[in-house]
């Protein structure tokens, strides 16, 4: 396969981090990202070169573009943490060239997905058993692992019942279709009529509407019923500080991501001493780095098997050619219930 | 000795829980506590009748009386959760009879020291060695134990610096004086310039007054000097989220007290995901249920040898007649620096 000099990419514009928080919502794509020619890297080491097949938009990407994640943007790069391609260039070590070829999905590091080849270590490939469909593989790292790796925490902590906010979203889909699995019972809070039967079928045994005038008397009734000990949060903000508040004794408020940019209360600290209760945080990041390697692994098998299976299926919302991905990508982002892809 | 049938004592007026917060100031008796008289209690099983020789008025008292601590007001009973005194009867069971005649430190569960007479199980005495003044005595279990735990909480953290607000406190003075002899580096936040130099020689290795116009500024330059972990909060409020989100990565916001009744915000919630920290809080009483004996034995002789060979001492604001509590108590408790005491 014929390698060329150079390629489209969607090319980080600004270095480092934002110097104030402006929100999750990708409002335009122009003030961040800029569809550029570059270079194809060439691997080296442990690297791989990867012709990129579907690249996914996570929300951390968004995140990042907009220098409010957890690592400093890299102005010139391309961006995209994400995708799904085939291996056709390797640096000289062994475990590298053992990809050469291959059908993988893939994250990457300080070089993105959202560009016609993306380059990044051998050891963040994910080789993928037949069946695995490209929008899954593409979607295969951060959600699915984020996912599996929240739920240990609910599982560990041995109560059925858990909350979790954003209970729309792609990630709290996977959570809940592997918890009801498990007998666990997913308490989703939404903020649209509509999304309660969708989320019942995806596994909740409660949805409740954040938007509802009965919401604080449904939510109290929730949490006596199933007394849930952990509570995945992808939205902080007052309503997130409410629900922690009616949690019962040794609730967990694990947070993961900030959809609202409001200020965050700890509504009654006294909480934290007298009931035991925490606030803490999850970065799939951090979990990769203190995760024994066969867990990690273990999870990624079990991913694969469940969108080959159809147990977990991603939503599509669109798959935006790279050369449209300026123009379309904030308003396909902006519609609920399903990811949005770019296709280089 | 001949012990009476009833007694004097101050009485909690109310049942369970406050049902809104009113603030830790204790602006007046009356609402709370009753000074009267009620028969003496006779101690069954393990249960231990001591002659209150002085009573210790904590904060922790004041929460309570007020509604806002973490077990429900018992009306009719004496307040008071911490005193000294010596055993004059005893319940049938062994443990009990050993601690007849005895001058010990108590601390109380449902019936409170601030009487002539305290009831208490024989668990919760502390048989004191020569040379412990009544001062300390009655003041021997919740801020020194509370004072060594947390202590432990930044030993195995291990970094030499950390924060406490309320700097200026009888805890903060004695957790500071343990760590200025282990080597730790204490940054005390004040209010008030004048505590700045009593709390150097106390053991701080910084102090830093929140009220000055550089503050943030200095509070900067010392976090990046000492990269404190661990931050034991007895204030919340904007301050303590302020001084939270200035610490760096796996800082841990340990609430312990709430006298700040402001609503406390978490700056910057993103810092829980990207930057590890965490939100928790300490309670004796949780400490007490989970700690292993020999370690609370150990503590306990520590703190006594602590304070007979005065590298501890309990500043004493006012030693109140239990007659003239009712009318004394607040405004003593208002002034800073000291420990007020009831003498029955």
């Amino acid at each position: 396969m014929a390698i060329p000099s150079d390629m489209n990419a969607l090319l980080v514009t600004n270095d480092g981090y934002a110097a104030t928080p402006s929100g999750t919502v990708l409002e335009a794509m122009e003030p961040y990202v800029a569809f550029d020619r570059i270079a194809v890297p060439q691997p080296k080491g442990s690297q791989v070169l990867i012709k990129v097949g579907l690249a996914a938009i996570n929300p951390s990407d968004v995140m990042f573009i907009k220098g409010q994640y957890g690592q400093p943007r890299v102005k010139g790069r391309p961006a995209g943490f994400e995708g799904v391609g085939t291996v056709v260039a390797t640096g000289e070590d062994p475990a590298a060239q053992q990809m050469a070829g291959k059908r993988v999905a893939f994250a990457t590091g300080s070089w993105g997905s959202w560009a016609n080849y993306a380059m990044t270590d051998a050891a963040a490939c994910i080789p993928l058993i037949d069946g695995v469909r490209d929008e899954d593989g593409a979607a295969l790292i951060v959600n699915p692992l984020t996912a599996l790796a929240m739920f240990d925490i609910v599982r560990e902590e041995g109560q059925k019942g858990f909350v979790l906010t954003a209970g729309a979203s792609q990630l709290s889909k996977l959570i809940m279709g592997v918890a009801a699995d498990e007998g666990f019972r997913p308490i989703a809070i939404v903020r649209r009529d509509e999304q309660i039967p969708l989320l019942k079928e995806a596994g909740a045994a409660h949805v409740l509407n954040a938007t509802a005038a009965d919401f604080r008397a449904a939510l109290a009734a929730v949490m006596k019923e199933e007394q849930p000990r952990i509570f995945l949060d992808a939205v902080t903000g007052p309503l997130a500080g409410a629900i922690f508040d009616a949690m019962p004794k040794r609730a967990r408020w694990i947070v993961y991501g900030r959809l609202n940019p409001e200020t965050t209360p700890i509504p009654q600290p006294g909480q934290l001493i007298f009931m035991q209760k925490r606030i803490e945080g999850f970065w799939l990041t951090e979990w990769m780095r203190h995760t024994a390697p066969e867990r990690k692994m273990q999870a990624v098998m079990q991913a694969q098997r469940r969108f080959s299976d159809g147990r977990w299926a991603t939503n599509v919302t669109a798959v935006v050619p790279l050369a449209e991905a300026m123009e379309r990508v904030p308003a396909e982002l902006a519609k609920p219930n399903g990811k949005v892809f770019i296709r280089p």
